[in-house]
């Protein structure tokens, strides 16, 4: 059992029963803060070659031997002190004294804590480090909305009634938008699900009343042989998507890709941003407007 | 090194060069007949517990040891004798001549034995079992047809120009259908997916211009600790896509789960078939028709 595994069981029960609340909050501080002293301790920091223009990259490696590599961590981005320092302001998604660059920090180093220990702790464990960043990203989100989200919506359509499952979906009652929150560690091929639950979500509802909102950590891939970083990224195919599918109203980046972030400034206006941007437009995003 | 790598390189060499050509038809036949040996020479049949009405279930262990265990196998559609007799007949899409109970065991059984051998060959392989398939029935489809299909398409919309890549897509030209044909061993959270990319492909050219042909294997679920067979389906789910993402013209499955099956006889009548019924509309499929 890994030294992270009690915490990780924690999060993942008080995050079903409340998603805002303080026992999620406590859960995160303790799984951070043990992951983040993990990587201090007992691990050390292999510089990675980058072929992201602008980014540098390190992957950790247990002080012991040198077989094992975590997934690639934008130097730039992590800070464990900083981190560590301001992890219960983080948790109860406090974030409104810092400066956006602060911000990013905080928030990277916080998202890469658990997953760049597991994958050091475990063997190909790429399920917990999902399911712990969408405790992360959704409890951050719901504590800003003060606001829990459900899982599954009724779909009443004359003699057709289902409960479909949905990601996360806030619904703030008459007059507000309704969110709804897609979280991925990465996309990839499967982020047209994205599109395609949120066409769903305007069929049954209508346009423009959901709110579909991705939040996503990094799109990096390690090129194992040459110890290389590239970001995947598709962003001709998003515009497809956004053009023929639906219309995702912000995407959110931890670690946001340059190409991704270039979608939001030509048609069809994909609205790229880093996830430091969120609490900045909290009330917007609540409120109901007509498309613009 | 398995002892079916080298036939498994020969079909995915060739099924890159000409899908429908003789080379892929030859490489088959060695490949499905070389795991039906294996599976009759060094392994048994052990008989697992059915949770799935009207339907019988085995696996296939390797004689030496119990330790491995294939997927399960449904013993009323797995006649290795029968398929080994006809894999030629088969592996040209030369099925007319038998009636639609044996053209189904042998479809399943030549499905069924790379994905068999596979499971006690080696370990955690999903991937090359997925590209068999798809090239397998990429094969007798383009063959049904007499026309290699291709693997991307041209976006043209005003200033955008993007080239997306597709599942098969068969263009018979004017006057005549074209075919979107996504095939999967199984669907799963995936299926999504194949509605998302047929409404890209309604957007882009036009409902009704692309019919949607999803073809897949099973939805067969072992649960290890009771040694039981399930089938995964999620019908309502399906309906609800078939509402508000996109129209698939039919879905064919080698072994169809009865809950699909019945999606064809209320609305949104989604036609859910066996695979062996497609050989008899090939010329239906490829003749455009207004919306019935």
């Amino acid at each position: 059992v890994s030294i992270l595994a009690t915490a990780y069981e924690s999060l993942t029960a008080a995050a079903k029963l409340d998603l805002k609340g303080k026992a999620v909050s406590q859960a995160l501080e303790e799984l951070i803060g043990r992951s983040l002293t993990f990587l201090s301790d007992s691990c050390k920091e292999k510089p990675l070659q980058s072929n992201v223009p602008g980014k540098g990259y390190f992957a950790f490696q247990p002080k012991g031997g040198p077989e094992k590599m975590s997934r690639p961590v934008n130097e730039a981005l992590f800070d464990a002190e900083l981190a560590r320092k301001y992890v219960s302001r983080l948790v109860g998604a406090n974030l409104s004294g810092f400066d956006s660059a602060t911000r990013k920090k905080i928030l990277y180093t916080a998202a890469m804590s658990y997953c760049g220990a597991t994958d050091l702790l475990k063997k190909d464990d790429k399920k917990t480090p999902g399911t712990f960043f969408e405790a992360f990203v959704g409890h951050l989100v719901a504590r800003s909305f003060n606001l829990n989200p459900t899982t599954s919506i009724n779909v009443l359509n004359l003699d057709l009634k289902t409960q479909l499952p949905t990601d996360y979906v806030f619904d703030f009652g008459p007059g507000k938008n309704k969110i709804h929150l897609p979280i991925k560690t990465s996309t990839r091929e499967r982020v047209v699900q994205v599109w395609a639950h949120q066409r769903v979500l305007d069929g049954v509802y209508g346009v423009n009343r959901f709110k579909g909102l991705l939040v996503c950590l990094t799109e990096t891939n390690m090129q194992r042989k040459a110890m290389s970083v590239i970001e995947v990224c598709l962003p001709e195919q998003w515009a497809v998507y956004q053009m023929f599918i639906s219309q995702l109203h912000r995407v959110y980046y931890f670690d946001p890709p340059s190409k991704y972030a270039a979608l939001a400034t030509k048609y069809p206006f994909i609205q790229v941003k880093p996830f430091a941007d969120f609490f900045a437009e909290v009330d917007r995003l609540t409120t109901a407007a007509p498309l613009a």
